[in-house]
């Protein structure tokens, strides 16, 4: 096949950017022009909004949920000013799920007093303390978030109880529920987030914006089930600069190609069943920044209950880690419950379900290992969170086992194997955005007709929906601009 | 009288001046090198510790009362570092009373439950969209807090109620209570202010800074009573290049001169009775940039009571101001109670009467122009606020009227005429502290023997002690050096 855009990959950056070439008022590109290359058998990538496991006529965003940064988020802003209810009403789907988290822990029954202990204000004071600590000094040098952690007590431990500092310590751990990767391998320097609005939680799927985006691309210039194994970058059999071997044996032949598979899949070896064999292979500093960035494993995993016995006007519960708990990594078996922090998500309060009513079902989110671990093994999960959302039962109610567990499955997903994009101590957050943007002298690809989207290629909305989306926008025009009247 | 170096005003700064001039390893003046020109009978400026009204045993800092940017603060980490028990232990004398304080309306009996209702969320959207508004734009036109907030809802209040937007709009006032003055006057570009640290309440007193500066200068080096009223910044007179006139006619000449007196006396006309006449008078750009900035009026009001009637754990109280309310200024009679937004302090929670034991008194911060009405009519205090305190009342308790009423007088004060410096609409924070430090080409005063110190002079701790202190250490070691090995 040959096209002048080819996009490997049908996650939201790909489908923007399709979207966007077919669209755009100053594109030269009709639909026979391009098209998606998608290895599963489903568009959508880390968007997936499951409708049929539910026992209780919930649907659930296993992937993306949020609207993050949703002061500034052109995903959400731009579903306001459509209005297009047929696809995405936000007077109805959007749920402010951030009341303020009760806060429980494994030695007490009921839930911690944050505020009448100002814990709440000392963690206040560590976040200053680490967004200072490390603005400090440009080259300052990074440790993980637990060490910085325990270093604030050092220094500024003077007017600070124990039982706040015990407190204070175990809930710093949160931040393990937005990087998907456990807080003595966060990067500190990187872990203070500036968020530009609250988190707004889609309740109706975010499939809504997968939905919009195909709606504008004709159905057959999206391939399923289509993987990309190896690209020729420098293509010298043909009239096209560019070769894709497909894993069927198929060729793509395009003048531009954007490439938006999961940072995870760029960073496999050359010869990986799953990764992409480039021809000529990448260049070192390409190489080097793909080392210096990880990858996280968020997950969640969704308990459905034959009723209700939690307090159902609260949006979120956090159940902090007991003292030093920390099992080996990776796990081989189950841990203790207690070993992480659990950030727990009532749906019961913020979803209705398909015949509008409420039903009982709470949501946990996991963080590397967990992840992996439950993930793998799915019936595990009620044994290890039984002991924690117990703590969450209102009296009067008695804890009962869950009708139905939904588990995600990303880390055993062979084409996404995570969630996102996250920082390790010493990792760079820009070094792999600067090598993939290929805007700078002696960096990036020496062919600038590839280029990368992906939650991974941007920094404002790094690792969200809305970052993903700008990033295929950003492709799409510069392909659009550098071809403007010569395709 | 010839000295080296003359220092007007002997408030923290000016002390803090004297003090490194007599105190620094480096530094080439002896005792009667020096002289602070203090007008008032009294050292310590805007630094009052009262303990003399209380009936219940208590002191009272009539001005400066917390350690604000406390991660940071150097006379802070200088107290603990030197841990002079004699003067302030900080173990004992230092209090968090920032514990989330519960929030009263004129139309509700109890709290409102600002958790609960999700306000503290929109809150903090409040604040952020604030902040990105006029980051967006370095020259965007500056519009009132009370503006701004209104276009926040405008703008982003498709997904809010019209209880949250009416107590959150109701709550934004809050900040007239760091600044002095009414939110319809605040500069929404430099409302957002961003704190190092939380705000550490000392208990002991705020004089002990003033002691400990004091033990370290001679006593006949300050002169109390002496008022400054002219000044000849390039006298030919005499070998000294300056020449200060006192109101008693006596004349001080110098080789250097740091002036700390208030920004509002620098503000006043040559000609005022309070006023500094300089002679060149001050060059127009100077004169340009004292217009281009305000001064506040932060007052205190204490209640003392026979016994407590509010919760005495909480550490602070907000009462809400009602909807709409804004009686014209300056007020010619005493305004209807709810008329403006009450920060109330609770010093049975922080502080201990002399004896050790608890006593019940509240504090009210006080804005202009509230606080200039109740300087000047001090019985009025208990009429204005008793409908709001009254909202404090717990269960099984009465309220009573105080047994004592303790007020502030800062805007009575001729040589302090407000609190601090404050930023209207369209003000620059940023031009009178260039201005006056003399350091650019084509800004300030031509001699750069003229320095000035005090908190209007800084912007790291801008009107705090902690600014004012580090403004006088500034612009001492900046004599020393200009000095070395030629006194």
């Amino acid at each position: 096949m040959n096209v002048s855009v080819a996009i490997v990959g049908a996650g939201v950056s790909g489908l923007k950017a399709a979207h966007t070439l077919l669209n755009h008022p100053k594109s030269p590109f009709a639909p026979n022009h391009i098209v998606v290359l998608e290895a599963q058998n489903r568009i959508g990538g880390r968007i997936l909004t499951d409708r049929a496991q539910s026992k209780i006529g919930y649907s659930y965003d296993l992937g993306a949920a949020w609207f993050h940064d949703s002061l500034t988020n052109p995903v959400l802003q731009e579903a306001i000013r459509d209005d297009d209810t047929s696809l995405f009403d936000y007077r109805h789907h959007c749920y402010y799920d951030d009341k303020e988290a009760r806060v429980y822990v494994s030695e007490l029954e009921g839930a911690v007093d944050m505020v009448g202990l100002k814990v709440d204000k000392v963690l206040e004071d560590l976040h200053k303390y680490i967004e200072l600590h490390f603005m400090d000094l440009l080259n300052i040098k990074d440790v993980s978030l637990k060490q910085i952690v325990a270093q604030f007590f050092e220094v500024h431990g003077h007017m600070v109880s124990d039982t706040q500092k015990d407190y204070a310590a175990r809930t710093m751990p949160y931040l393990e529920s937005w990087f998907g990767i456990p807080w003595d391998l966060v990067s500190g320097k990187y872990s203070m987030m500036d968020h530009q609005g609250r988190n707004l939680l889609n309740t109706k799927g975010y499939d809504f914006i997968v939905e919009k985006l195909a709606r504008g691309i004709p159905n057959d210039r999206t391939l399923l089930g289509h993987q990309v194994v190896a690209i020729d970058r420098d293509n010298k059999n043909g009239p096209h600069k560019v070769s894709l071997l497909m894993k069927n044996g198929d060729r793509v032949y395009c003048n531009h190609l954007i490439v938006t598979v999961p940072q995870s899949v760029l960073q496999l070896p050359d010869s990986h069943p799953y990764g992409i064999a480039w021809s000529p292979p990448l260049p070192q500093n390409v190489k080097e920044a793909l080392q210096s960035i990880h990858f996280g494993a968020l997950g969640k995993v969704i308990f459905e209950f034959e009723d209700v016995w939690w307090d159902e006007s609260e949006d979120r519960f956090d159940i902090l880690p007991d003292s030093g708990a920390a099992p080996e990594v990776p796990l081989t078996a189950l841990p203790p419950s207690f070993s992480y922090y659990a950030h727990v998500l009532n749906y019961s309060a913020s979803h209705k379900s398909n015949n509008g009513s409420r039903g009982s079902s709470l949501g946990v989110l996991l963080q590397s290992p967990l992840t992996e671990y439950l993930e793998a093994h799915r019936k595990e999960a009620w044994t290890y969170f039984e002991p924690m959302l117990s703590k969450l039962v209102v009296e009067g109610k008695k804890v009962s086992a869950p009708i139905n567990t939904i588990t995600t499955d990303w880390t055993q997903n062979p084409y996404i194997r995570g969630s996102y994009s996250a920082l390790h101590v010493d990792d760079d957050p820009s070094d792999l955005i600067i090598q993939l943007s290929g805007e700078f002298d002696g960096c990036g690809l020496h062919e600038n007709y590839i280029r990368f989207a992906g939650e991974h290629t941007i920094l404002d909305g790094a690792g969200c929906v809305h970052g993903a989306y700008a990033s295929g926008l950003r492709e799409a025009e510069w392909i659009i601009d550098s071809v403007a009247g010569s395709v």
